[in-house]
C-alpha cells in the first residue's frame, strides 16, 4: 500500500494519497513501483496538484530523449544542488548518479568540489558551466558555450545544460523553501 | 503574418514559426494576439519544442487560480530579476509590473532595490523572502514563512511565493544562458 | 516657478529654494530651465550647500573638456549604478544614455548586464574595468590599464575612466543613503 | 623646495611642480609646510588639475564647518578603506587617525576590524553604518538611520556620516585605479 | 601489511611506510588496526613528517579530554567542511559523525545545510558559530560567545568550539591544497 | 619579572604565570627574553596548555628547516590576515615583515592589497596562491601549484606555501575569536 510520508517535507502538510487527483495518484503510483519507496519529492509536490503536473512534466521533459546521457544530467544536478547547499538533491540526485554512472563515490565528490571529482575533460567543461550559470550568470558568455561545442557537445546538448541547470536552480529553491526531506533509501543507494 | 524574429535571442537559432508543431503555433498566435506582438521568449523557447510546453506549462500553473494577485507575482519576479541581472525578465515583466500594478515606476524601483519601492509591509516581507531565496537559499528558516503568515498570506498564497521565486531562477537563468532579448515594445509599454 | 520637490528624497527635509544661497538657487534654476523639470539630485544636495557645490564642481570637471564621449561618460555611470543598485542614478542617467546614445533600450542592457548590451569592444573594455573598479578593486591591475590602451583609449581617458566610475561609486551611495528618488520625467525620456 | 615625488604613484606620470597652475601650485605649498612633506595624494591628483580641485573642494568641504569630530571622520575613512583595502588611505589617514585621537593603536584595529575597536558605543553605531554603506549599499535602511539618532548624533551628522563615506568609497577607488603610494613619513606618525 | 595508498593524495607525492621515522610509522600501525584501514590523511602527512607530528598532536589536544562530547565535535567538523566543501574532510568526518552520533543521516544533512538538520537548539548555537566563524569571522562577537553560554557550553567548551572550527578551516584548505581523496570505506561506513 | 598581561585577549580569562605547567613557564619565559616582552598570543593559549602545545610546536614545524625564507612565510602570514582582517595578526607579524625583510613599509603594503605591494614576481605568484587558498580554497587547483613551481619555488616549498597559508586561516580566526590584542610594542617594532 503507496502512503505519503509526513516527513516528506518540514514546512507544509503532506496530503493523502487517496485525496490526490487521479493523474497525481497514478503518476505515484508508478514511481513507488520503480523505486521500491516513494520518493518524497513526489508526496511534497502533491500539496499543490497544478504545480505537481508542471514540474513533473518539465523533469520529463529535461531527460527524456535528450542529447545528454543521463549520467551526465544527474552529475549537473548534483554538482549545482552541492553548490545550492540542497539537502534533498544532494541525496536523492546523489543515489542516481551512483546507479547511472556506477561508481560509488562520484556523488560525494561533485557534492563536495566538482573541479576534484573524477570525470572526462568534456564533462569537466560541462560543469564549469553549470555551476557558471548557477553562481554568476551574469558572467556566462559566447565564449563558455564555445568551449562546450569544443569539448565535443551538440548544440542541443549544449541548450540543456543550460536547462538542466537552470531547472535545479529552480527545484533547490523550492525543496529548501519547504523543507523537503530525502527518503532514509536514498542515503545508502548504490553505494556499493 | 505571426513571424519569430531572429533577434530573440542571440546563441541559438530561432526556427521559423512554420517548422513548429501545431500546439507551439497555436500558443504562439494567441499570445501575439493578445500582446499585438510575439514576445521574444516563445521565439526562443520554440527552439525545444518540449521544453517550450513544459515552461508555459509551468508558468500557466502559477498565474492561474493563484492566492497572490497578478501584480504580486510580477513584483516577485523583477526583484528576483533585478537580484540575477536578467535583462530579459527585467524589461517583460518590467511592464507587467507597470500595467498590472498600474504604476509606471514601480518596476524601476523594483529592479533597483525593492528595500526602497512603494509597496505596503506586507508586500516588502513577501519581497524579503523571495530575495532571501534567490541570493541566499540555505538561509531561508520557518521564521521566514512565520513571518508572511503573520503578514496576512495564507499557506497557499507563502508556497506561491516560494514556487514563483524559484521559477523565475530558473528562467532567469535561462535567458541568461541563451542571451534572449526583449522586444522593444517592452521597454516603453505602461510608463505613462 | 521652480520648486523644490519634498519627494526629491525620503531621509532628509528637504530645504525651500528661497532659503538657499544665491549661487545654489541659480545653479537650480539653470538646470530646471534646461530639463523642463528639476532633478531631484539638486533639490537633495541643497540640504548641505557646501556638500551641493563640491558635489556638482566635481561632477562639472569630470563631463567638460573630458577625453571620453558624453555617452561613454553615461554608460560607465548606468553600469557602475547598475552593480550598486541604485535607483535614482539608473533612472536619471538611464535618461541620459537613451538621449546622449540616442538609444532607446541601450541603458536598461546596462543596468541589467554590460556584457550583453549593444556596444563595441573598446566599449565592452571599458565597461568592464570600471565594474570592477565598483566590485573588486584591489584587483584592477596595471594588465587592465593596458587593455584599455590597446583599446585604443587615451591616458587622460583612461585616468577618467577611473575617476568617472569612482565618482558614482560615491553618488551611488549618497543617493542610496538619503533615498533620493528620481523625478517620474526621468523614466520615460529618450524612450521613442 | 618643493618638490613632486615620481613615486606618488604607479600608473600615471607625476607632472612638475612648475608645470601647475598658481592655484594647485599655492595648495601644494601650503600642504606642504603644514605637513613637513608633501602628501602624495596632491602629487597624484594634479595629472588632471580640474579634478584636483574638485576632489580636494569636497574634501574641505567635509571637514570644515562639519558636525563631527575631526576624529571620528577620520575613523570612518580607516573602517572605510580598510573594508576597501586602500593602501594609501590606510597608511595616510591610519597616522591622521592617531594624531587626531591621539591613540597610537586605534588606527591599526580599524583597518583590522572597527568591530574590535577601542570606541565609544555612540562611533561602535556609527562605524557599523559606514561600513554596511560601504559594503551593502541597497541594504542601509532608515532604522539605521534611526540608530545613528538614537545614539546622539544630529541630523546633520548623520548626512555628514553618509557623506564622508561616500567620498572615501570614491577616494580608496581611485587611490587604488592609479596605484598611489603613502608617502614613507606617514607609516610612523604619531605612532607614540 | 600496511601500506600507504599512492592515491591518498594528487598533488604531492605520498612517502613509502618503511623510509618514514619510527614514531609516524607507528602511529599509522595504530590507526590501521583501530580503522581496519590506513585513512589517507596519515599517508598524506607523512610527506613532511615535522607537520605530521604537530598536525596530529593538535588534533589528539582538540579531542582528548575536551569538554564538548565526541560526536558535537565532528559536527562541527561536518558542517564547517561542507561551507569549505572539503571532499577529505565530507566523506572521513561524515563517517565518524554517522558513527559516534549513531544516526546514518545527519552527516549527509550537515554537509548540505547545518540550518535544517535534527540537532538540539544548543548544537543549533553552537553550529551557527562555527559556520560564522568559517565564513565571516570579523563577525563573530561576544553575544555569540554569549549565545553560547546561554545554550549551556561551559567557557571552556566555548574555547574548544572555535579552537575545532578554527583547525578545521587549517584542514580543509591543507586537504583540498594537497588534493586529498578519502578511503572507499569511509563513503559507506556507519550507513545502517 | 615575566607577567601575563590581562589584556592579552578580551574574551576568556589570561590565566597566571605561576599557574601553569613547567613546559609552558619555560617557553614563554625564552619567548619573553629573545623579545624583550612576551608576546600575547602565548599569554592568551596559555587558557588551555595542551592547545599551546600544539599550536606551537605546528608554529615551530612551519618555521624550521623550512625551504621557504622566514620572510616570505611572514609575508604569507601578513597576506592571508589582511585578508581575514586579523587584528592580533597583522600587527605582530607585520613587525616580523618589516623585521625579516628589512622592510618598514612592505607588511603595510601586504595588510592592504598584496597585489601592489614591492614584491618579486615569484613571491606575487606566492601570495596569490596563498590568498586563493584563503579566500575560495576549492578553486586552487593543479596549475597553481605548477605557476609555483615555474616560480621556482620546490615541491617542499610549494607543500609548506599551503601549510603555512592553512595554519594561518586557523591563528586569524583563533584570534579573533578569542579578541587577542597584539602588544603595544608591535605597533611600531621595525618602523625605521
Amino acid at each position: 500500500m503507496v502512503e505519503l510520508s509526513d516527513d516528506a517535507m518540514e514546512r507544509f502538510p503532506v496530503p493523502d494519497l487517496e485525496d490526490l487527483p487521479d493523474d497525481l495518484r497514478e503518476r505515484i503510483e508508478g514511481e513507488t513501483e520503480r523505486a521500491g519507496f516513494t520518493p518524497n519529492v513526489f508526496a511534497a509536490f502533491a500539496y499543490e496538484p497544478s504545480h505537481f503536473r508542471a514540474f513533473f512534466a518539465f523533469h520529463d521533459a529535461l531527460v527524456e530523449d535528450s542529447a545528454l546521457e543521463r549520467e551526465e544530467i544527474e552529475m549537473i544536478v548534483v554538482a549545482v544542488s552541492g553548490i545550492n547547499h540542497c539537502y534533498y538533491c544532494n541525496v536523492a540526485h546523489g543515489a542516481l548518479v551512483r546507479i547511472y554512472a556506477e561508481d560509488p563515490t562520484l556523488a560525494d565528490q561533485l557534492i563536495a568540489n566538482y573541479r576534484t571529482a573524477d570525470v572526462s575533460d568534456a564533462r569537466r567543461t560541462m560543469l564549469d558551466v553549470a555551476v557558471k550559470l548557477t553562481e554568476r550568470p551574469t558572467e556566462v558568455g559566447r565564449e563558455d558555450l564555445e568551449a562546450l561545442r569544443e569539448a565535443g557537445f551538440s548544440e542541443k546538448a549544449i541548450w540543456e545544460i543550460g536547462a538542466v541547470t537552470a531547472y535545479y536552480n529552480m527545484s533547490n529553491r523550492m525543496a529548501t523553501f519547504a523543507e523537503m526531506r530525502p527518503n532514509d533509501e536514498f542515503h545508502a543507494l548504490g553505494r556499493e
